[in-house]
This record gives C-alpha cells, structure tokens and sequence, in this order.
C-alpha cells in the first residue's frame, strides 16, 4: 500500500474528533458513494433522501448523523455534519501532487519579479516585472503573473491563469485554468465628435483587483480591474466556472456563486449570499448580506434584506409555451379588460 | 494549381456515390454558397428556401435533391441528403495543415509521459507525468495535458487546451482552443464552525472525466471532472463554445448542445438530445433521450420523454414590455379576481 | 516625480481644448472619483446623480459641465462632455507600460511569418507560418497567432489570445486575455446513415474572421470563423468579456455588446446598436441599426426598427415569484376564461 494514502478507521475518528462505532482497526484507502463504494472505502449520509442506501452500501465506514447510526449496518463516524466531516477526510486522499518548490527552467521570470520561500514556478509560466509570488505558492504551467500583481502565500494557480495587471491575491487562494484576473474593465465614453456619426472612447482602467483570503476562482471566470478603484472579493469568496465579474464590483466575505453567473459593473453584494448559476445583478445595484439568487434569475434592482429571490418562467412543452407566451404580449391589457369587467359587475351588483 | 485542391466532378460523384447531371470533366477547385459561387466552386441546396438562388447561381456544379435537379442550370449531384453530402466533399478542401509528427523542441514532456507513434506535440506544450498521447493524436501549440490523463487515437487539440487531471478522451475527439477539461467541480460544504459566523470547506475532487469517441468541445468551454465518480459524455457529443458542464454530469451519445449552454451537477441528459444556445439544465435532473430544449430555456425539472421544451417570455418593445412585466408581478392575484368575476357570473347564472 | 505622470492643469486644459477656472498652475498626478480623489488629482462630474459631492471633494481640479462649475469649490476644466474629456485626460495616467519592440527569445516564430517595423512579440508566443504582424502591434505573453492571420498596426494582443486561423484584424484592435479568434463554427450535418441510428458529422468551417480597426474584444470572449464565408466585425466594435460570437455573424461599426452576450449563427446586427449583458440573439436574424437590447433579453425575431428591446420577467421574493409563474402555464387558458366573460358579460349587456 506503499504510495497510496491509507489510514485505520480510529485514526480518522480521532483526527476529526468523531465518535466511531464498530471496528476502528480495519483501514481506509479511499472514499466512495453508498452507491458505489467498494469495500476499504468511507462513504457518508448528508442528505436523508439517500437513507435508503445504507442497508445496502458495500462502504467500510459511513460518516453519518447520530439518528442515522441505527440504520448503519457497516462501521461508522457520527458527526453533527457529515458533508463537512466528509470533505475533511476525503481531502486525505486527494492525489493531486504537491508542487516542486523553485523556478521550472522554462519560466520566465523577471529580474525584478520576487519569488518566496518553497514557491513554485511552473513550466512555460511568465512573471512579469514588479509580480511578487509569496512563501509556499504555486505557479503552475503557463500561468502569466503581469505587472505588479501579487499572489499571496500558499495560494495555488492550478494552470494557464492569467493576472494581467494590479491584481492581488490573498493567501491560500486556489485559481483554476483559463481565469483572466484584472483585465481592462468595459468603460467606453461616447464621443460624438468622433467619425462622422460619433464613436467610442476608451475609458482608461486605472484601477486594479484585490481577492481575499481563501476565494476560489473558477475554470475561465473574468474579474475585471477597477477603473479608478479597485474591484473587491472579501475572504472566502467562492466562484465557480464561467462567471464574469465587472469593473468595481464588491463582493462580500463567504458569499458563492455558481457557474455562468454575472455581475455589471460597480454592484455591491453582501456577505453569506448564494448567487445560482446563470443569474445576473446589473450594474450600481447593492444585494444584502444573505440574499439567495436563485437559478437564472436576473436582478434588477437592489435587495435590501435576506431572503430568496427569483424570476423567469417555467419550462412547458414548447407548444403550450408558445400559446402561453404569445399571451404574455398583451398582459397588461388582460389586466385592464378584467378591470373593466370588474368594474362592470361592481355596478351591477350595486344597482341590483 | 499545384498546392490547392481540385477534383473533376465526376471523381467527386464517384468518391461518394452520387448522381452525376451535366459535365463530370470540370475542374472543381473549392464550394461557396449558392449566391456567392465563383465558376469552378461547387455550392449545394439543402434548404427549399433558397431553392430561388439555383437559378442566378455561378457555382459550377450544386449538390441537391432529385426533386430540384431540374431546376439547376449548372452541373449537380444528386443526394438524398444534400447538407451531409455537401460536409463530405467541403472536408476535401479544408487548408487546415496535417500537423507534422514529433514532439516540437519547445514543449516540455515529462519523462513519465508516454506518446505515441505519428503524434504531434505542439511548440510549448506542457505534457505532465502518466500522460498518454495515443497514436496519431495532434496536440497543438500551448496544450496541457496534465496527470494521468489520455488523449485517444487521432485526436486534436487545436491549441491552447488544458486537460487537468483524471482526463480521458477517446478516439478523434476535437478540443477547441481554451477548453478547459478536469478542473475541480464546485464541491463546498459550509462549515458553521469556521470563523466567527461560519464558512466554506472544500470539498476535494476526486472523480475525473471520461470522453467518448467523435467528441468535439468548443472553445473556452469547461467541464468539470467528477466529486467521486467521473463526469462523462458518451461517444459523438457535441458541445459548441462557453459551455459550461459541471460535475458528475453524464451526457448521452450524439447530443449536441448549441453555445453558452450549461448542466449544473449530477444531470443526467439523453441521448440525441438538442440543446439550444444559452439553455439551462439544473442539477440532479433528468433529460430522457431525443428532447430538445429550446434557446435560453431554462430545464427545472426532470424530462421524462421526448419532445420540444421552451420556457421566456417574447421580446417586445421595452416600453410595452415594462408594462406586461409589471403585470406579471401579480398574475396570481389576477387568477384569483376572474375567479371571483366567474364565481359571481356563475351564481348570477344560477339566479337568472 | 520622476516616473509618474505629472502635468499642470493649464497644460492638460490646452491639450485637449477646455476652458480653465482657477488656478492653472497647479500640478495634477493622477484622477479619482469626486468622493476618493486627493489634492493632486483631477476627477469629472457627469453624471448628475452625483452633483451633490462637488462641494465636499478633494480633487484638485474636475471637469464639468459649464452649468455645473458655479458649484465647484475647486479648479474645474469646462467639457461639453466631461465623461469624454475625462477619458482622454485619464489616459495620460495609465501607467500600462509600452511594450518593448523585438521578439523575444522564448517566442517560437516561423520562418514564413513576417514581422513589422517596431512591432513586439512576447514571451512564449507562437506565430505560425503565414502570419502577419503589422508594424507597431504588440503581441503580449502566450499568445498564438495562427496560419495565414493579420494582426494590423498598432493592434495589441494583452496576453493568451489566440488567432485560429484566417483571422484578420484591422489597425488599433485591442484583444484580451483568454480571447479565441477563428475556431471552427459549430457546423454540423445529421447523417442517418451513420451508426446505429445516426450521428453527427462535421461541416469543415472554411471561412475567416475579418475584425475592423478600432475594435476591442474582451477576456474569453470567442468569435468563430465562418462556415463558408467569413465572420464579420466592422470598425469600432466594442465586445466586453465572454461573448459568443457565432459562425458568419456580422456586426455593424460602433456597435457596443455587453458581457455574456450571445449572437448565434448568421445574424446580422446594425451600426450603433447597444447590446444588453448576456443578452441573446438568435441565428439568422436581422437587427437594425441604432438598436438597444436590454440586459438578458432574447430577440428571437428581426428587428426592423431602431429602439430599445427587451424580454423576461421581473425579479420578486420567490414565494410570489412561485405563484405567479405557476400561474404564466395557464395564461392562455385565463385569457379564455376573461374572453368567455366578456361575451357572457356582453351578452347580459345586450339582454338588459
């Protein structure tokens, strides 16, 4: 079992502080499903839909709630939350390699760039004039760190990350490939002495980008730099793949959006919210601390207190959609004819 | 014409057994459009709504049905499915250039990466440890072909492509460039006991994702490889640019998905599927085989047969839009008053 | 002050032609917002929303309107358009720095590429056989310009853009990070005789990408080639981060896109129009000049007059939200039910 991560099942219990029922001895090699986890696996029960699985789950161990244990007929960890005690024991077999402290030979790296102690530098990276990379980072392939950004300690870009200019990185912030951090933000004046009709101007981005401690950025999510100021993620932002962050947002600490998600310029967002894939916040608005967007919904205006918000329409078979929609056209004018016939009946139910 | 295709008609007509009408000596030398054909190109009819332009054509030869032949002034092949034949020849005029084999004195390949005969690795690759480049595989400039994964058979990654971990493409699958493949999925759990007022765990990725044969990914799309299990797309899955799948999403063969499309985790879509620009398919659903969903709509519940499914409301004129928007702020209050209007209509009936 | 940007008021009022109130001697090192600027920085008003902070700024100077300068405390240049004049003043301070002519030794250059006078090829950029740098573009880091594409004076490449091939920008383009220029169109035919029950094969994507001068295209934003013909960008488009732009689209001079928006194949959007964030555009369509999408909306029919567009409902506390969209599946029903109403209503009227 030599290189593969292993470990007795009171081990675990006592590095995570569980309660453990049945037999510690027997070893842990991996993490599974109920569904699917073979023996010498730990599987949990977060979600009590899947209660049913546990009679006949194949897993060594199950992570599960106290209510839960009498159901278990294999070994298990009793935890208060099983999801986070999962997460905590799974991360013990995660085989993603530790970087190789030092500069790959095929980086290139200014001389007046600043690498820290035990950082890595990955093949074919570029680190630009002014770029600081603090103690136990990693850098890996093909990431570009431009101009005066800074990459805080032990944070990770997993490859292909591009900061482009004034961008800095709290500590232990983890970039997935093909982000863009600190691009020029979308500011365009209108200047209608240009070309014979008028044209645009480009509004220079003077601004840069700060993310906080513990923010996780997505598989090609964009976070433009400021204009003037600067664009802000507070700490333990999460944001998944795909989602686009304009000039002078402000995120607040802990909030997490899912993929495609967006965000216009110069909004405001709180902390603890829960942005759904897909939904948009427009431009200047302000969302309250523990605001929950739901999927696709689309904010247009602020949000003053927590809750749950949503709009859209649902799915239907695209022929009765079609009819419904159609409909949808002269809305406001049904409202009027109910109105009158309102109206109407009021008058005779007066004058009967 | 030495360097550029060019097949006599009749060689075209032969190679994939169509009718040939008119001169099968002439020189075809490239395709264009029906309205914009040069003499020597050959154009085709597939659409009757441009059956019009088979008149005025300059196309020295047109690919169509039987039923048009007759209408078509020039020289035609006759095919019982025009579009198909039409993509057949077209590919013999293609200028992209056969990638040349070998391993371009730029990238860095590990010691531990295996390739295979005939394949192509492009300058300034990054090919990590336990990476496998079946035969024939053409990695274009700037890939990254990270741990443990596999590139199938004839495969191309046209450039800049990131396959992260725990990768797998079959045979002939083609990556866009800025795809991302096997980046973590977004797996967090909150924990109530970090910081003052709870936060984020991570919840590692262990799964990986596995590509079937024929795949083709656009550009700067991203999928995410699995939390446990792998994310999958089965064999001749089509995915056009900025789509976004997420973790353990299973995909069925011959499914296309039209740009900006996204699948949140766990969803499971049918086979020959049609999913339409910008759609929504939310997590933990299911999508029966042979459904498409319409552009933009958003999928929020399980599919459970085939059929076309839409969801929005029409595009109007902002202004009486508003007006139709504000009304369906209230449409449940609406429902309620014709509800009343019928109950006293009703009782009136009675009485009457 | 050596090394940063310093210019005294009066100099900047006679370079760019504004008429001067207070002292002109004084020096200017930088701009601000009216709430953050510091003496020593020069800010605008142009916005009247913001009024009411043009007594209590810092700034040293502001531009304004001439109706607004009776109300600054401070020096004021005077502009018809101070959001403009603001632009170009502000550009002086942007401290991105000029990239160095040359190529640089890591970059892997073709033999058959040609170079322009004092044009800048970064590090680790691949220029392909055929390609074109005109003189005085800039090529930032990790960028791949393709097989027989131009990239036209003065044009910059930020850093990890790619050109596919047969891609030609004119003078002036800006491009950011992560762009992809000239993949493939999503083209594809359906061939029943494929497989067991039918596949997909492949429509080679024979076309360009022509991009006119003056045009910016924002980070991951993709713009594919044409299928046959060539996409088409005309001068001064402004697209900002993550738009999708289908195969032979075209798009007008001086039209601006928002984030995430979407335009699919063959669409055909006008001069001056204003294209809302993650807004959508379905293929085929034509959209006149001089129109404005709002944000999220889709048009799914031509546009025949210039306006403004828009679609979707509005955001509400989603217990509400719930009731009124359970309730938009049965709108054509409730219209049926007001129609029956009406004429029972009517014909009471008649009666009475």
């Amino acid at each position: 079992m030599s290189g593969v991560a292993h470990y007795r099942l009171a081990q675990l219990a006592g590095r995570f502080g569980l309660e453990l029922r049945g037999d510690g001895a027997q070893m842990i090699t991996g993490v599974g499903t109920l569904a699917t986890a073979a023996p010498g696996q730990l599987s949990f029960l977060a979600n009590p839909h899947y209660r049913g699985q546990l009679g006949s789950s194949r897993a060594s161990a199950i992570v599960l709630r106290t209510d839960d244990a009498a159901h278990c007929a294999s070994a298990c960890l009793i935890a208060p939350d099983p999801y986070v005690a999962f997460a905590k024991i799974a991360a013990l077999f995660d085989p993603t390699p530790v970087a190789t402290p030092g500069v790959h030979p095929s980086a290139v790296v200014a001389t007046g760039a600043r690498i820290g102690d035990g950082a890595s530098i990955g093949p074919l990276c570029v680190i630009e004039d002014g770029a600081v990379i603090e103690a136990g980072a990693a850098i890996g392939p093909h990431c570009v760190v431009g101009k005066d950004c800074t990459v805080g300690a032990q944070s990770r870009l997993v490859a292909r990350v591009t900061l482009v200019a004034r961008v800095t990185l709290g500590k232990r912030v983890l970039v997935h490939p093909g982000a863009v951090i600190g691009a020029d933000g979308f500011g365009l004046a209108f200047d209608r002495s240009a070309s014979a009709h008028g044209g645009w101007i480009k509004v220079p981005q003077l601004g840069g980008v700060r993310i906080g401690n513990d923010c996780e950025i997505g598989a090609n999510t964009t976070i433009d730099r400021g204009a003037i100021e600067d664009t802000v993620l507070e700490e333990d932002v999460r944001l998944d793949n795909q989602i686009q962050i304009a000039h002078n947002v402000h995120i607040g600490a802990h909030t997490a959006m899912a993929g495609c998600a967006a965000v216009a310029g110069s909004a405001k967002i709180g902390r603890y919210c829960l942005i759904g894939g897909g939904a948009g916040i427009l431009g200047h608005l302000s969302v309250a601390d523990r605001v929950t967007v739901t999927a696709r919904a689309l904010v247009t205006h602020s949000i003053h207190s927590a809750g749950e918000y949503s709009s859209g329409v649902p799915l239907q078979d695209s022929r009765q959609w079609r009819r419904n929609a159609a409909r949808f056209k002269h809305l406001d004018d049904l409202v009027r004819r109910v109105q009158a016939l309102e109206k109407e009946s009021g008058s005779k139910e007066s004058k009967s």
